[in-house]
């Protein structure tokens, strides 16, 4: 059912006067509507046991006005009911929330073209701000390969492992969101003030916080998990063991998403905490984009191939003929008899053996015996 | 039960007879002794469906010899009933054959003042020929710390990984055994004469094959499911897709030891293997000794604690007061009421907040307002 108008407003304004994630307004909201509760608070302000520090907030607070403004900006407010609404928000109703954080949002603020429903088919490729290169090559090479099959890539806009991601998933002319911890009119951190500029003329720039709010700490862990519940999967690239990346992964597995990690030196800092959710079990290892597809994409869509080398003629030897094989000498050359010796094996056996062996290219014959052929030919 | 002398001299004689671990010749020696299978080989030579071949090897074959010239040099031959007998071997016996490969040896040869009861402490390091410097660092520390805590390090002596963990345990003064594909009396590669030689004065060389046999591909392949035998478990540090190391592994997984794999960057053909290993859940990764010695140490004996970053001051305060530290300028200095702004939080708390931070050494107050502490002081 899409939301009226009022609850809508209502909504907005709710928005102002709360952290992102508060479970008790969540819940609050879920139970009497976002009207109700907006009133509720307004009256009693200072007193309301829930919203005891409010009052500081409501200077300023007009959601009318900042409907309209964000409607001149080209910013949406999107609200439960509406068909953009992403259906992963609402896994956070039933989530267990973390230090009195990790309600739904109310609503979410979006800036640029790209439609929510591309969040059905999409991966969050998040790690650490200081990643090292091998770590934003990596990530850079998932993100384009996923975004190329057309699942959606999210991040946070960060330093690091969050840009790479943006950026390869951009230059793959794929989709791309990034998740905000400040307002979408606003940039976090400045440098990447084009990033976020292209990422909202050409995917989507999404935000819980109204429009003029800055980054909190706070704020980015309501963030992290946005992006946990807005994917189907979450791949950490590189984490050190405090890594903020980890508050994400937590987040994704909570909520029953895959997560995945991708491994590097365990000599690098910024790849342990990846190296402990995998040996933990959390995390799945993965390690391109074609295998991030498989464990996120539709179910048999993107399926990868065990990897192994190439079969090799010897692979379809019979033991015995792999005994004579061994036994051919690579430089030089050796009698039938020679051969048998070496191999272990009767001579007749050895003989018909080798001219099997010369039918496949693998050995030759010259006047002094057998050896083995140059490796082009093997 | 010791094995009598003439039984292990028939043992001696089979390993000429057939190439190691042929399940048949296994289970006939277990039904009827080592004694009446040589003699019944012997007799029957040619026309004998087991070993239509071994005609040609039973030029040479002198037990009693072989015996005398071993004891000579120094070597042993441990048969089953021996104190020094592995017992990891005789779970062979019950092992599905690979190619009809793979049962337990007759025998094992000797060269080293180890006692082989070591094994009954010890991890197999194992990885590519072609290991890459950092493949080879962490073995080699990997290997230096199981040493040290007196587990013994098991490897082929081969190129790449094996070399360097041998090294690692040599450098630690630990103990290592090298597992050869040809006799005790030879070494390969000849460039790892003085290597096998120096484990062959401080630790142990083993084989199955006799003194005097060359290395074959069949004889590596038997060689890798011995090492994967004597120890209770195998840690792959690089290993390509086609790598032997995943040979060991395999045999390590069918024997239900406990298999470990060290990751590494991505981008390293040489960790395809390992990475493979532990996306199928085969291998759990291990990023260091200690986490080795956990999984493969005596029940209790080498537990780690999950690694975390060092909890830090902030983790101990309430999410009120986390707001009202986050709201707090790192330059320049702010009043209350514009931290009790920017954190959203009432006048009041802000206050009492602003108080027990300053306690705790995160704030400092000077006469323009609030800022935080220097970084060293937090």
């Amino acid at each position: 059912m899409r939301a009226t108008e009022e609850e809508r407003l209502a909504r907005l304004a709710l928005h102002r006067l709360a952290e992102p994630g508060d479970p008790r307004l969540a819940a609050a909201v879920a139970e009497h509507g976002a009207v109700t509760v907006r009133d509720r608070l307004l009256a009693q302000r200072e007193e309301h046991p829930l919203f005891h520090d409010v009052a500081g907030r409501l200077t300023g607070s007009e959601p009318a006005r900042d409907l309209e403004l964000a409607d001149r900006l080209g910013f949406r407010f999107v609200v439960p009911g509406d068909t953009d609404w992403p259906g992963g928000c609402d896994d956070l109703v039933r989530a267990e929330p973390v230090q009195r954080r990790g309600g739904p949002p109310l609503g979410l603020w979006v800036r640029g073209p790209l439609p929510l429903a591309a969040l059905s088919r999409s991966v969050a490729v998040v790690g650490s701000r200081s990643a090292t290169s091998y770590g934003a090559d990596v990530a850079g090479s998932i993100a384009a390969s996923v975004a190329q099959a057309g699942v959606c890539v999210v991040s946070g806009a960060a330093f690091g492992i969050d840009q790479a991601a943006h950026r390869g998933a951009l230059a793959a002319d794929g989709p791309t969101v990034a998740v905000l911890a400040c307002g979408v009119d606003r940039v976090y951190p400045e440098a990447h003030r084009r990033l976020i500029d292209h990422i909202g003329e050409v995917g989507a720039v999404l935000a819980e916080v109204p429009p003029g709010c800055s980054p909190t700490r706070l704020r980015f862990l309501a963030r992290n998990r946005l992006i946990a519940a807005l994917t189907r999967g979450t791949v950490v690239v590189e984490a050190a063991l405090r890594s903020g990346a980890l508050n994400t992964a937590n987040w994704a597995e909570r909520l029953n998403r895959t997560l995945l990690g991708v491994p590097g030196p365990v000599t690098s800092a910024t790849s342990q905490g990846v190296h402990q959710l995998i040996r933990s079990g959390a995390a799945t290892l993965v390690t391109d984009g074609a295998e991030v597809l498989e464990m996120v994409g539709v179910a048999g869509e993107h399926l990868t191939r065990p990897r192994r080398g190439d079969a090799r003629v010897r692979d379809t030897l019979s033991l015995r003929h792999q005994q004579v094989l061994d036994a051919v000498p690579v430089y030089g050359s050796a009698t039938v008899e020679s051969v048998a010796r070496t191999a272990g094996v009767g001579l007749a056996e050895v003989g018909t053996g080798l001219e099997r062996l010369h039918q496949l290219g693998l050995v030759q014959r010259s006047s002094a015996g057998w050896r083995l052929a140059p490796p082009a030919h093997r």
